[in-house]
């Protein structure tokens, strides 16, 4: 897998960003995780409401939901405040339903009760991969509210089933490589983001080709990077919730 | 890769749904086509203008961009009106980026010049597989809006480099099943919409644990069986648009 | 009546443009119809929902309520898609709030009962008089709406006391013609709309002097005009309901 | 005409109420009045501007447009404040567009010259007749903007053609009345918007069934009143501008 | 106090421009008042609600809140309508803000009971100094409001703890001055509005230095000359309302 | 002034929290620094554009602007986000034309030339004085932006004029106190927000009453103590810019 590559970073094909997962980084929220891909760094929070969506409503069951935004000097230029221009624009509404989705996919709703987790992941700094770190950070987050609500009484056992992370791979100069950077990920010709739970199974693969459609090939080859690198992520999200084994 | 399962269309479970493409559909715009999956009515209209986005000005080349929508009652039970809401939902905006990128991966848009095709993908009748069946229409109306621009002499080369198509792939009862309907659709545990060209590459892959997560053998079959679709789908291009050999 | 001259379609002054009604044109709404007059199309669905707005709250009445669209390329350029824009022109309203209360006019409300009937009216293809095509073809997707809640059950009576229609009415070179189509509306000094009831009542009569204004004898004209179309108009609803004798 | 009827304000079928049109109402304005039918007071203001809307551009003539408003506690109850929901109502543009083209139907606009006039009115306390009231009340305000364009030179012949005003009438317990007050226009069956000029053309004619359909004896009975009321309405713009022989 | 200066309208430093206060301007509303500062006039109405917003449900108190609004062509030039613009400016949230603060800050709430009262302030002609005029003619129309609710029995002691009454100072030429028009207002070094009640408390002091910076000796100056002219106002109030010994 | 009162913090009446500026906090903006006051955090970056509002255009000389914001649960309830909800709060319009302001009493425009610098300030975690922290963060953002712009000489002078910090104050249980945290913030009787220079001009006072009204001596006492405040804040931003003689 590790074929011969020049990353702009430097980094072999199959190697991570440092990555960094900072609990307790703001402290109203019931889970607040800084979450840190390199340069990217987003802060998710996850805040509990005992209320659901009116669709839920006398249904018995809870709901994971998120949000997403980017601070406007996140990025190498300023883009406008999306609370200014009026609405969220159609990539912000993409990566929230992404996150939403990642989340409910390793909770069991019923045992929540009847209350809802909202996830909120802002990006600080971006230097490609937010949704990928956004993910990642919000089920720490979402981990850390779950253990208040046991705490406290206010649920009995753990709706949470699995754990569940993600990355980005693409095709960079021919090359597949895992997690990547603002500067190969406006040169990539593919470009997929991966979501998978802690015991392997797949949440979403997203796969895109900016450039020329990929083979089977090049997406099983990124897939198995996706594999290793998620892989190494959950043992992150163990280690900051300090369990020992999973 | 057909296993034996009772799909609620009686389709065998590589078997698409009746696929037909109307061209010619309403008068005015350059390119105007129905297309039919099944009870899935859409009408995808391409409209040419002589402008490009501001993103592009100057930059001597021309752009694709796609918008979506459903009529109220396309729908089982009556949805609101996007336009009286005021809003498009995040579904509307993740669909018709979708259809913009799929288009834009078998166009030279440079050949295409300083404008615009502007595709229209509006919803008569929904049974599922929506976006899926938008992609295949918009993919002839902009090919019959190449053809005007052709014939009036606007352009001298045809800016489209390949055919491209979506279809649909899940895994209905354990089992991987091509082309879902609605019935299917809200059933499925894994559901995975993909995009490819004429000549085999894939443009999008986009899969979704709905329940379950899924596995890489599921993956492939799922894949495998869209290629099939997706094969037979651009022969209905071809022949709706009487192209003996592509 | 039939003043001697030459109109763009080479019919005569007092002849309607051929008008097609399809019933069941969609499957999902409780009424679907096709309208066409000429080469405008319409499609006009009625929705039945068990609630009423909240005016009407616990006053024991029934209510009908219209939507109206275009599809962004029903004409000869592309128009924005109101959704897009974020909301819908005042154009649009007025027609909407036009063809609402052309529909309660021959409703009783009371025996329609604590239920709303939304109908939603898309023009598929634009060629002039999409507003009393709208209304046409709304009347009729209501009526089988109707017809459904007195199969099941839901209610006793119906509560349509009366057939509507509507026609466009205009001076065309000097001469009132019958039922415009886009050439001439585009051309015509004075332009009416008219909403009559199949026992020959008025409902709605909206005239406007786009150029000169008009004069007594010129309105008196066109709502004679007026008065003979709508009564053919009825005659197809009838027919196209298989009413022998209405 | 003028059939045995007990009116609620105690006028005779075909009696206005007390109109006064008061020139010079604010200061800053290029025509400013203050219109009232009875107890329906309008503010209209005339403002200049030296540009045209895009769709005029370069085309060498003028617009004028209306906007209309009504504060919100002009009326017995208060109403929302649009500009605090964010949206004018279907009814507000409605009137604004009736307005804009009754102005228009008395404007040269290439005399005009490449220059827009905004008439705004805003209704400062309600009882009916708003808008017929606005219609009379801004042309007073346009005809007062466009003397000082004429004094100042910007323009060097008048582009008005000739008067306008607007009075509504309605069937009121089964009598045919002239200028509806609120509480006759809230019980009529039939009510009648009519614009005309000063020479006795008809601009606009916008009758509506409120309950029962109206027969064309009632409508032309109303069109009767109309023309009378529309007369002396004219007498009343000529003296407030100090006009002796129109 | 009263340096020696040469002021636009030719008043002392510490003179008011002519303040008038009428009441029952308009009939509906229960307190309706024209405040006029000089050549700025802004109709003020009281409207009281049997209800109270969400965030005071079930508290057993009432709100007042204000809304603020400027005609379009109530200043030198128009600007655009805010209702059409689809939302207001923050100057205007701005104010409104301040009138409602400056209300409630003489209300008792429990007292008013579990209702709303709205002030509305709609400038019809502005010449610098809206809000404090505002704020002075609100109050007037919240008092007679509250003189209805008493009357009918509705509440049984006045909520009205004291008077409140509101005007402009500022550094004009080097000179403190009171009560600010528009030809000063724009030139000022520094402009503070200032909110004080019968018994001379201080609700707001807003200062702002839009050139050069303030001093303490000048912040001091300029308090002391509001004072003064807010005593004046409150005794204009009582004279409106008629009340001989406050 | 410093009177005996026990503080929920412990502080003295007369004490700052721990403030930090922590500049070059994200990579990407011209200026990026954390503030804390202490455990309120902001994040102020300043972003230079080369170009300027319509309203400057062709008048030589630049623009400040800010924009405010607040993560959802940067406070103890986590509250709606702003771009969700499409528009901005009076709350958030206020504070951000109050840092606008206050910038630009401390820039020479016209030094600073025909660019733009837009300063974000995002709340990360709130515990009252966000908009003091905001106004004293955002200026050492600024100062690293006209660095940058000196150092690649897009400007030869400076444009700053002056320091510019701001302190909130407040009668928390009738004693004076400086710099009030969340706790204290919602107890005051009278709460004050003062923006000053470092040459002891005052370029904001802000003062509102939140229950009894103030008098004459609190104003001054509050006074007293946001001008000590102040004089420390700005100490601070010249350590943190390394200013050893400012």
């Amino acid at each position: 897998m590790t074929q011969s590559i020049q990353r702009p970073s430097g980094r072999t094909a199959d190697q991570l960003r440092d990555v960094r997962i900072t609990r307790h980084y703001t402290k109203h929220a019931e889970g607040s995780v800084l979450v840190e891909f390199g340069d990217t760094k987003v802060l998710c929070t996850a805040s509990v409401s005992e209320s659901v969506p009116p669709f839920l409503r006398d249904k018995g069951q809870g709901w994971l939901t998120a949000e997403y935004g980017m601070l406007p000097r996140a990025t190498h230029t300023r883009s406008d405040r999306e609370a200014a221009r009026g609405k969220q624009t159609g990539r912000t509404q993409e990566i929230q339903r992404l996150i939403g989705r990642a989340m409910r996919a390793v909770f069991d709703l019923e045992l929540l009760g009847a209350r809802t987790i909202n996830l909120d992941c802002d990006v600080l700094q971006a230097d490609g991969g937010t949704r990928t770190a956004s993910i990642t950070g919000a089920f720490v987050a979402a981990h850390d509210a779950v253990t208040k609500l046991l705490a406290t009484g206010r649920i009995e056992r753990s709706p949470i089933t699995d754990y569940v992370a993600a990355i980005s791979v693409g095709v960079y100069e021919g090359v597949p490589v895992l997690d990547l950077d603002y500067a190969e990920d406006s040169e990539c010709d593919t470009d997929m983001n991966v979501v998978m739970t802690g015991s392997g199974g797949m949440v979403e693969v997203q796969g895109t080709a900016e450039g020329a459609p990929f083979s089977r090939n090049e997406l099983n080859a990124l897939l198995d990077l996706a594999q290793g690198g998620i892989a190494t992520l959950i043992e992150k999200q163990k280690a900051a919730l300090e369990i020992t084994h999973g």
